[in-house]
């Protein structure tokens, strides 16, 4: 972890989460790579909790994301463990042995099965895991299980540069239900299939398959929607896990009317914590929210907002507070998307800049270099192509994200 | 352009372009943007010269691109006009009138047919043309025609920081010919069917059908095999122009055997073209060639080291000398081509530092760390999935161009 500055696109604090029946968790340093910080997690579950989850498509997935895909189909989860530090990614038969040693000292020391223990790892690549290290701080995070999310939370960390939670509330028919998340991510983001790391969970009683569609929808439209730096991670993990502790009656059928509530609150904590990831990109000094609309599909516009997202040039240009909206002109034009050029429009904090493929007459210049000098930036492109439409973001480019990545070895 | 420093991966001088028979050429100030340097570039050819190209394959194409790829086909040229500063690009019908406009006064000027008048500019996306100036200088350009290949390379410049020469000679049977060409790009780098901008020049005779897929071929393993920063620009063009004055024995298929030594200097100058356009590449400290073995396929190989190429983490850790070649594990990975990991071999400057999909045991990081402390970095990936390869060069992401990018209205 980084010392020095947190971002300044950080929230003022760490939200209060409050504790969710069924579920404990805390943090203790097992002295993975850093010193004097924990950097060790576990959550434990009573029995009967549930589990969803997406993954990095990555072709070189880490060993822990190959351990929970592989357990994700069962639905059923006991405990959760997560270390900072190193990403047990690209380190062949071993970390598989090292994997399956982590989750059966979980499992042991918990008293649950091995096959419902969760690990992620997140860090360096192509290193083994210190095994006798982390093994031996087990003892001490099992002893300290309790309500400790924002412990948690931190000890995910790795060049974060503040603690990202998130919580909401919602009706299971007349079941009041919480979810609680948190989530980690700060460089190599550009989520397939989910985040870096985030971790949610509910009291909710709601089967796996059904907490599976749910996860993965409102996934496309949060962690699935935003980019740092368009490099995706080998350990991408998205978890969400359901204790049942609050009683509901459980929903059969994932179009009960009494999941929207939920639904929609999960949708919210996911965009919230995706959004917080974005706020501590690498060097980030401005958050960039991209739009487009008019595009034939959903699928093409977010392919032409990944495309504005993930422009060096774009990204430098917010840096710089320039107003140079033809290098969104040229990420739609690269994009490959299919749109008439002659139709292109373009509005930069939400001043009209080009219509129908040229410059409008009227354009005020000095109003969008104001918006630019702001914290929060939004770019516009409507193709005219369609009804297709997608919200992706994004953190402008910065020194800072050269020196992080040119000294830490992540 | 910037003024400052010269690229420390230049090379020490501009080469000793020989004249060209049937081909004159030259620049002068039209203040299209800058002042008190040539930044208006003419040629003119004497009549029976054959033209090939390759153009932008951006959604928004300039108008000197439209009108480009509208006369190709016909594969006569009369004269190319190129101006730096400004794009025209995203200027909708005023672009198309203005390079109609500039066409006219060529055509005039020379004595050549409008439709054989080819066209570029680079600069400014979204800005109209200064039209009475560019057309003012015209008769001056005229006048001045002559064997000016230094002047023509450094009128067309913009944010480079050196102007970029080549020459090659080869026979046409008992024939000796000459290719000359000159290149300018350094950032908006990754051209998907041509380069920013090159233009090349032969006295050879060779139909422009012929000539057309020679560059082609060239183009694939040159300027598309390219990046600085994943941005494909909406002016990429580069243009092969023949006079035919070197009186070879025409050529009539393109695997007549006379035409093979030419085909191997085309290949050879644009490939050091396009290496010169990455040693400009906007902030750029060392000169980045990534080899892919081992894919599938070699559009595969390719696929897999423009992702290496690309990625942000590859490319800031070089720029710090820092060997941290999981970055590269992780840029294969997110690649999407079929590649087994437990397969995976990783070398940096011809020292394994991977193979078999985990790290060799005598790994010796101290070699790879001399080894990035120079200019020219090699980066080895070997899939082990079937014959594919591609070599792809790029170079370092350093604080020189989040400087540049910020600043530059480009």
């Amino acid at each position: 972890m980084k010392s020095g500055k947190v971002s300044p696109l950080a929230p003022e604090s760490f939200p209060d989460l409050p504790p969710i029946p069924g579920i404990r968790l805390g943090a203790v340093a097992a002295e993975i790579r850093y010193r004097g910080r924990d950097d060790l997690m576990l959550a434990g579950f009573d029995p009967g909790a549930t589990v969803a989850g997406v993954l990095t498509r990555s072709g070189a997935a880490s060993a822990p994301v190959t351990w929970c895909r592989e357990r994700l189909a069962a639905g059923r989860a006991g405990a959760l463990v997560v270390n900072a530090g190193n990403a047990n990614a690209f380190t062949g038969e071993t970390g598989h042995r090292d994997v399956r040693s982590t989750c059966e000292g979980v499992a042991e020391a918990l008293g649950c099965d091995v096959d419902t223990v969760f690990v992620a790892s997140t860090g360096v690549i192509g290193e083994f895991l210190p095994m006798e290290r982390l093994l031996a701080a087990l003892p001490d995070a099992v002893a300290g299980l309790g309500d400790h999310w924002e412990r948690a939370a931190r000890a995910i960390m790795t060049t974060d540069t503040f603690a990202k939670g998130a919580t909401r509330s919602a009706r299971i028919g007349e079941t009041s239900v919480r979810i609680n998340g948190f989530a980690k991510g700060s460089g190599m983001i550009e989520p397939n299939m989910a985040t870096m790391l985030a971790f949610l969970f509910t009291d909710a009683a709601i089967p796996g398959d059904l907490l599976q569609t749910m996860l993965t929808a409102a996934n496309a439209e949060s962690f699935n929607a935003i980019t740092v730096d368009s490099d995706t991670s080998t350990s991408d993990t998205c978890l969400l896990f359901a204790s049942g502790a609050a009683g509901n009656a459980p929903p059969t059928a994932v179009d009960d009317p009494a999941l929207a509530g939920f639904r929609e609150a999960l949708a919210e904590l996911m965009q919230d914590l995706a959004i917080q990831v974005v706020r501590d990109g690498e060097g980030a000094e401005k958050l960039i929210e991209v739009r487009v609309t008019g595009a034939e599909s959903d699928a093409a516009a977010k392919v032409a907002a990944k495309s504005i997202a993930n422009s060096p040039l774009v990204k430098t240009a917010v840096a710089g507070e320039d107003a140079n909206w033809g290098r969104v002109v040229m990420a739609v034009g690269k994009s490959g998307v299919a749109f008439r050029q002659e139709d292109l429009g373009v509005a930069f904090g939400g001043v009209t800049i080009a219509r129908h493929g040229s410059r409008v007459e009227d354009y005020d210049e000095s109003r969008v270099t104001a918006h630019l000098k702001g914290r929060e930036i939004l770019i516009e492109a409507d193709l005219s192509a369609g009804p297709g439409r997608a919200r992706v973001w994004t953190c402008d480019l910065t020194h800072g994200y050269i020196a992080i990545n040119a000294d830490y070895r992540s």
